[in-house]
């Protein structure tokens, strides 16, 4: 959806040095993955930005890639299409009972993300067998950040008999602290950017819990509330002009195969340790406050930790 | 589906005229198309009888491929895959709410052949883009008399940008009353096989209402319903054991595009007439009548006819 940051730049990097000679980036903010009441029209669009990153690292991905010994070097393409080439029917609108041609895959979309944004993973999935057919790629990158995304990206694939490997690439995260990149990110502002690492952190709570040994999500999960509850009650100690409010939407352990919820950690194949908070407006800005762009609206963050299959 | 007759054996030759020197046939009973109160356990099965035909149909159709210059003859493939291979996840059931990985095309899905089978068309739209992820066709064909099936199937290909051609073969008729050829056909004995060519015959008097001027659905619709009411007087004025009970579905003047309900042809597009008749099991039958496969259960016929666009 472009505004590229280095987690999307990830994704380029590790396709070069699988020495993928042929490289299509697709940048399309897809109104169907949007709800009615999301952040379509202020979502960062950036298009000058992007081709200046993308001209940038282009030696440095075509080296990857003659590293692997092939002579034509890298040929890599933007493909940005407008939505009148991406749905020929007319765009089917976005509400949940819309008419058009979708594709669908549950009960996946119907969980977590799926409860609050009701049309998202359809609206993904559709776009993504469009866009797959027009490139027609052998594989395709998808970052682990989004992985309820990436667990319906490898269903639609190996559902629909699409010949496609699906490779899933590490979340970028902050130097400093651990944030997950994210183009959301910039609505934080300074005040909330400074908080916003306690979703991180309650998840590496659990799963320093999960690597001591623990398999019960009773003994894993509240691990990550408590450093939530925790961080809830130093902000609301402060006064309102420092504090930072933000809700928290869920904190998940699922099977990774399917993202429904587990008791217990499946030895041989691990669990989906995700979750969401909401990030509100601040309170009582300082005049001289860095809000955020567009004046610091809500920013909903996501963010997940695979526990790793014990053998 | 298999059950192979001269309508499916003429996309074959349509095929091959066309020059295709690789042409793979799938034979699929793909449960996901019927209702669970439909015929699948019931639906005609012929494996060896389809393969001894497509064996004698070779060398004609590899005639044809060779009249284009091809020097490598023709490949032909028979692509019968088991529900296991076709739905990985496991077949998700035929209930309307089922859960699984769909194609959803509506609102076309839900018209005319959709109202008594809801499921219908999610199936065939599911299992085609399977098949032709797994097959990679350049070219499709299917047969006009599933006409509102032709019409998903484009509209699929269009929305989801596949590169393929869609082709769609001139239904195939009996010579002597002109009834559509079905594998359903084989259900419905000597009796209820000579009232069968009702549905034909009404979609012909419409056809000439148009050829001869009228534009109108209120000219050109009661033609056809004139039709299939006159053989319903004659039939129930007959003895039990002589005559046919059949129950009209819909006569239908729509557009060909979207399968939509019209008031008025548009002479640039033209209009697809299709109906749909329910053949009652017969009463009273005679101790040596052939009451066709299955001792003679309903059969659901459907048949269309194209009004052609007026310059």
């Amino acid at each position: 959806m472009g505004a590229l940051h280095a987690g999307h730049t990830s994704l380029l990097h590790r396709a070069a040095q699988m020495g993928h000679d042929k490289i299509v980036l697709s940048i399309y903010v897809n109104p169907a993955q949007f709800g009615l009441a999301e952040d379509l029209d202020s979502y960062p669009k950036t298009w000058d930005g992007d081709c200046a990153l993308l001209s940038k690292l282009y030696p440095e991905l075509a080296q990857g890639v003659e590293s692997h010994g092939w002579n034509g070097g890298l040929q890599m393409a933007v493909f940005a299409p407008t939505t009148a080439e991406m749905y020929p029917s007319g765009f089917p609108g976005q509400e949940p009972d819309s008419k058009g041609s979708f594709v669908t895959i549950t009960p996946v979309s119907e969980l977590l993300e799926g409860t609050t944004r009701p049309t998202f993973f359809r609206g993904v999935a559709t776009v993504c067998m469009k866009l797959f057919n027009i490139v027609q790629p052998s594989r395709v990158f998808f970052g682990q950040k989004d992985v309820q995304q990436t667990v319906v990206i490898r269903k639609m694939v190996q559902d629909f008999c699409m010949p496609i490997d699906v490779a899933i690439v590490p979340t970028v995260r902050e130097e400093r602290d651990g944030l997950a990149l994210s183009s959301r990110n910039v609505y934080l502002g300074t005040r909330r950017r400074a908080v916003a690492p306690v979703l991180f952190n309650a998840l590496r709570a659990t799963e320093q819990v999960y690597l001591s040994g623990a398999t019960a999500a009773a003994e894993l999960v509240p691990a990550a509330l408590k450093v939530i509850l925790d961080v809830m009650e130093q902000q609301m100690k402060l006064s309102p002009s420092e504090g930072v409010m933000f809700e928290m939407d869920y904190i998940s352990l699922a099977d990774p195969d399917t993202m429904e919820e587990i008791e217990e950690v499946d030895a041989t194949k691990g669990a989906v340790l995700s979750g969401a908070i909401k990030m509100l407006p601040v309170f009582e800005a300082h005049e001289s406050e860095d809000l955020g762009l567009g004046k610091g609206p809500p920013v909903r963050l996501i963010d997940n930790i695979i526990l790793p299959p014990r053998k």
